[in-house]
């Protein structure tokens, strides 16, 4: 006999057990049924696409992560870091089949072959939402909206979504006399959370002038209130203008919507990304602030910009999958139970198995989910099975109970002992004891 | 300004646009929900696995069209070619944690990189369900059941299930003295269908006797019925035998659960593929029978004998999905219809669009999907746009709707005039409204 393989999987990479991957698809499910609510597609884009298209705009980190190769017909190609960039190609390629404004969503996997920490994957869930083709503070309110709504559709009350503009920031460096070194700027002070105020003024100190790290510091730091911090980031950039304008209407939205409490004005939410024009944005749990923003996103000016002349401006978000659920997992977040299988008819008799499909036919006709245990064992391994499986509802049939027409019923989950109903009425009996089991 | 990069995708590979996406997405929803109904359950694996893994078996086809490359730690990994070979190392790797029998469904990407052909992608959809860790003719006919179902609940009537058992077929080669050359005769048979029988009898002849071939050509021609077929085949394989007592087992199933007209014994049936032992299986459709089979499959002795010495015998079959969805497409199934964006909000005055959120928040609560048109511009431009989105209804509100607090609503399709309504009911009236556009 040969030697076997060993069934690893690679580095970074995981399996979805059944418990495991209902629960991402009950979180996949709430997510896509809340943008549809606010009228978001969904579309779907290859996993693998030329290296061209998604290293066009090529930032060094990330190529260095790509999972690239040459293909059978020598073509080079990669797979998708990120779902930004395909839908870049995506709206380029079928803006004429489509309309503006677009709003999609897509929820799917990506791969960045990069070192593997705590929480972090190879293969990794993201889940976008956009609105493409509009500029103005309706759109950018609307993904706010979505956002919030999100994680209250989870189960998540406490989340604080921190906001800011970049355009504002951009103003302030150029009144105080640094905009040269705004991009260093913005890094820099994006790391406000992880490595505080005195190392990030270090920091600062080497690309600006004493004092101006003095005034970005103090820019920076939120106010007691929206409309405080909102008054102060204008007056330090110069005075009011359209960005201002639109955070201040971004404000009465959430006002008028009764989502004042929401959100939070900070001015050191940055987004490292170059691509941001607008409003910036990044979440975090309160209850578990170490993990860092669960979602993330922006205004930017142009999203196709290397594949077509258009000009298709946008605002969105996305939520880091992964690091969601094991938050989910970690707070204890109460779900939906995941339905599974409700019945199991039990098999006592093999002459009998052909009964056993019929009844189980049956119940799936009224709406229940049920299975037949394959072959004729000991009972207690049966029960083994159900209860491993989380299955509630037994159904009992041997020889007796079918001669006269009837099934036993049993209650798994407190080992009851059983009930004699007959065929006809097993339905009602059954939704009867799920009921008296679930209160 | 640089050159655009083309938005092309690779050949082979394919965008899916919303209401695409919304179509694969109902059909997976469809079929997840009738698998989950017989007690299936979901599992995933990763897109990308080591290549000793996926090819450890390999077949000379497969292997060359399996993308394959060498990655940033100089591992050999491939992107997975089917849902199988993964399911196999799943089994081997999770047994300890999971219980027998195992019934798992998995629907996902898989890669090759053939010959793109009509209807053929190099990224397309598997669908499998496998019941692993028994071998009994219940599990058996809950696979044969569980494809029947699917088909029925993606609203595909005319569909004929065709089966025959690979252990019969080998003892009549056995009988014949042709076992020698058994993988071939398999081979040239699965070809019947779209050869013909003349053609498959010169194969034949070139690898069995004159006789022989004749003999063959006699055991695959189904006779009249499932019991004279079965009478037949076993009476030419030398007698019954565990094998013909199985799928006259079957039978009483199909007969005792109603499904007896759904499904053909058909001994022309053999899948290619080497691993199959027990029954096998192929569905065609009957008004559309040039599309081959679109849902395979059958029993196995060991599944994963190549990670692990435990045994896991299993049944299972496989949906080609892309090919089904083609399929609904041309048959014209009435599918249920996305719901899509039930509800937009007009925008008439910039000034309102706070309130504009909070209409749309409302009818939210209330279950309607809704979206607020992002900007003030004409209501014609609005309108084209909901109608390209297919929304039913508008809902308007300029400045004097606002001072009375009322709206007005208007059916988007009929253009109906529209008919105003205070706020408090605007819930009701458009759930009239949407009664009405829907009788």
């Amino acid at each position: 006999m040969s030697s076997l393989i060993d069934p690893r999987v690679l580095k970074g990479f995981r399996d979805f057990l059944p418990d495991q991957e209902r629960e991402r698809q009950g979180i996949e499910a709430t997510l896509a049924k809340t943008f549809e609510s606010y009228g978001f597609v969904p579309i779907d884009t290859p996993v693998l696409e030329y290296t061209e298209i998604l290293l066009g705009k090529g930032g060094g980190e990330t190529d260095k992560q790509v999972y690239r190769f040459s293909d059978h017909g020598g073509r080079d190609v990669a797979l998708r870091f990120d779902l930004t960039v395909p839908f870049a190609r995506f709206m380029a390629a079928h803006v004429q089949e489509l309309y503006l404004p677009f709003k999609r969503y897509h929820i799917a996997k990506v791969w960045r072959g990069e070192n593997t920490q705590r929480g972090r994957y190879r293969e990794f869930m993201q889940c976008d939402f956009d609105i493409v083709g509009v500029d103005t503070p309706s759109a950018d309110f609307e993904i706010l909206q979505v956002m919030e709504r999100s994680f209250r559709a989870l189960g998540i009350e406490r989340v604080t979504i921190r906001l800011s503009h970049r355009g504002i920031f951009n103003r302030f460096l150029a009144h105080i006399g640094s905009a040269g070194s705004s991009a260093e700027v913005l890094r820099i002070v994006d790391k406000l959370s992880k490595a505080g105020e005195e190392s990030v003024r270090s920091m600062l100190e080497e690309v600006v002038s004493h004092e101006a790290a003095g005034e970005i510091l103090a820019f920076i730091h939120p106010e007691p209130s929206y409309e405080a911090t909102l008054e102060k980031i204008g007056r330090l950039a110069g005075g009011a203008s359209e960005d201002t304008e639109r955070l201040s209407l971004l404000r009465s939205y959430m006002q008028e919507t009764g989502l004042a409490g929401r959100f939070l004005l900070d001015p050191s939410i940055t987004r490292g990304l170059d691509y941001y024009t607008g409003i910036v944005y990044e979440t975090f749990l309160d209850d578990l602030p170490d993990i860092g923003s669960v979602c993330s996103g922006g205004r930017y000016n142009n999203l196709a910009t290397l594949y077509t002349k258009l000009e298709l401006p946008g605002v969105g978000a996305s939520i880091g999958l992964d690091r969601l659920t094991a938050a989910l997992e970690e707070l204890k977040i109460q779900r939906a139970e995941p339905a599974g299988t409700e019945v199991i008819v039990l098999c006592l008799d093999d002459s009998l198995i052909g009964h056993y499909h019929a009844i189980a036919a049956r119940l799936r006709e009224a709406g229940l989910s049920c299975e037949v245990y394959p072959q004729k064992r000991k009972l207690a391994s049966q029960f083994t099975y159900a209860e491993r499986k989380g299955i509630p509802i037994g159904v009992i049939c041997g020889t007796e109970e079918h001669g006269r027409e009837t099934v036993s019923l049993k209650d798994l989950r407190s080992r009851d002992s059983s009930e004699e109903v007959p065929l006809a009425r097993a339905i009602d009996a059954i939704r009867a004891m799920r009921q008296r089991s679930d209160a």
